[in-house]
């Protein structure tokens, strides 16, 4: 099967935070038709095996495809740090993953060659970032720092509270002290704490958003195979998910910035 | 079967947080055996659907009665509030469960009859608290509080820390404008921050404990149903889990207060 340019971008992630990956892609893109995969039902992968993790995210992607992506892009650092390589290995269209994205992003920035991570302790422990890192540049020194709370305070909607600028002074306390000009939002849900960040980071440090790098790289790849969409109207975009939470909607569209329209409930 | 004083209580939970209601009966009974069982292949329960949720419930229930348990403890609030009447209607040992145990403690200690609840949103959301104390004594007026932050500061270990005060401080201001004397912490993990919120509570109101309010329990009816452990010696205690991750050991020894020994992996 051809992909064609009217085809949408197939984004996918374990619940809502890649909805911060589709929010950039609509920003860089106002003309691509987007599907977005919330695996809801089975969120979180973090705690989860690498065997289950592969076979989950084999599914989406195969699902994806299906729906004629002409392109899929994982949103999802757990799947992104686990699952990557099989995806690209089976799939039939150009994949792109947070994990890549950040990763290369962080390289093109950093003067110093001092990177930091932060990320939540599933994302950090498989050190996927510092391995992306090094293959790109073996010079680069990578400083990682698990965030555990910083999920949860996003979705409490804390993005600019007291307890959230506390917790990020505590967690950075460590970052501060090493020598880094780059710091990496290994995490899709960071993009909604970004200002907050900035603020508490000064000019120690220039953030790198996954989200923000990934829609620069999709538009480049878009437009080097001539699969950019070429009309200019409205673009269609759905959003399928396994499982519908109440609070999928409400935490979904701060997270999206915009409203989410129907929600569609799909098995695998 | 009959069930022997020798036999062990059965404990279980979706996770490690049940393992406070452990520490409790462990104090409270030190002759007793205990088989305690956590579903933490499956945790989080609160994001399922009831009848999955009731599915496993049975599940475990029905394996910890295989291990010839004389009485069977539900210390998980979503398990309680969504499969407790099930498990009573099946089970052919005595059950206990974490909201009945904290709604008792509550209207047996209330003076003016204004008791306030903490929890998880999923608990919260349940109602099952407030339909608990009702049917004790619909003359109580119940406030319902969510604390979404409080698991995951309890799990990182930040039990006195400046940003887990900062965050009791947010979430307790609702509840201390309410006429409250008695407040439930409905939630297996908060006994680990009792000591901050007794301090942030002050002599506004007393706190209810479910592990020991359910220890206490416990103690009563193996003692009016002839059920309690004559022999006095070091008893035996097992952990079992149906995955086991990195941070089971180190987050549970902090539930229990002391060492977990050997966990058993079981597969239902």
């Amino acid at each position: 099967m051809t992909s064609l340019p009217s085809h949408p971008i197939g984004v996918f992630d374990s619940g809502v935070g890649g909805l911060t990956v589709v929010r950039a892609l609509m920003d860089r893109l106002p003309f691509e038709n987007i599907i977005y995969f919330g695996d809801t039902a089975r969120v979180p992968y973090g705690v989860k095996s690498v065997a289950t993790i592969e076979h989950y995210t084999q599914q989406i992607a195969n699902f994806l495809q299906q729906q004629e992506v002409k392109m899929l892009i994982i949103a999802c650092n757990t799947m992104a740090a686990v699952a990557a390589d099989k995806v690209r290995a089976s799939a039939n269209v150009p994949v792109l993953d947070v994990i890549e994205a950040g990763a290369k992003n962080a390289v093109a920035h950093t003067k110093t060659g001092g990177i930091g991570v932060i990320g939540t302790p599933t994302t950090i422990n498989s050190n996927a970032y510092a391995r992306a890192i090094h293959q790109l540049n073996p010079a680069c020194r990578v400083y990682s720092q698990a965030c555990p709370l910083f999920v949860p305070l996003v979705e409490e909607g804390w993005l600019d509270h007291a307890v959230t600028r506390l917790t990020a002074q505590e967690y950075l306390k460590p970052v501060f002290v090493e020598s880094i000009d780059t710091l990496v939002l290994g995490c899709t849900h960071y993009p909604l704490i970004k200002p907050l960040l900035m603020d508490i980071c000064g000019d120690r440090m220039q953030l790198v958003d996954s989200a923000l790098s990934i829609a620069a790289q999709t538009a480049e790849i878009l437009q080097s195979r001539g699969l950019a969409n070429p009309a200019h109207q409205i673009p269609d975009y759905r959003f399928v998910v396994t499982d519908l939470p109440v609070k999928f909607q409400t935490i979904g569209e701060r997270f999206l910035g915009r409203s989410l329209g129907k929600i569609e409930l799909a098995q695998l």
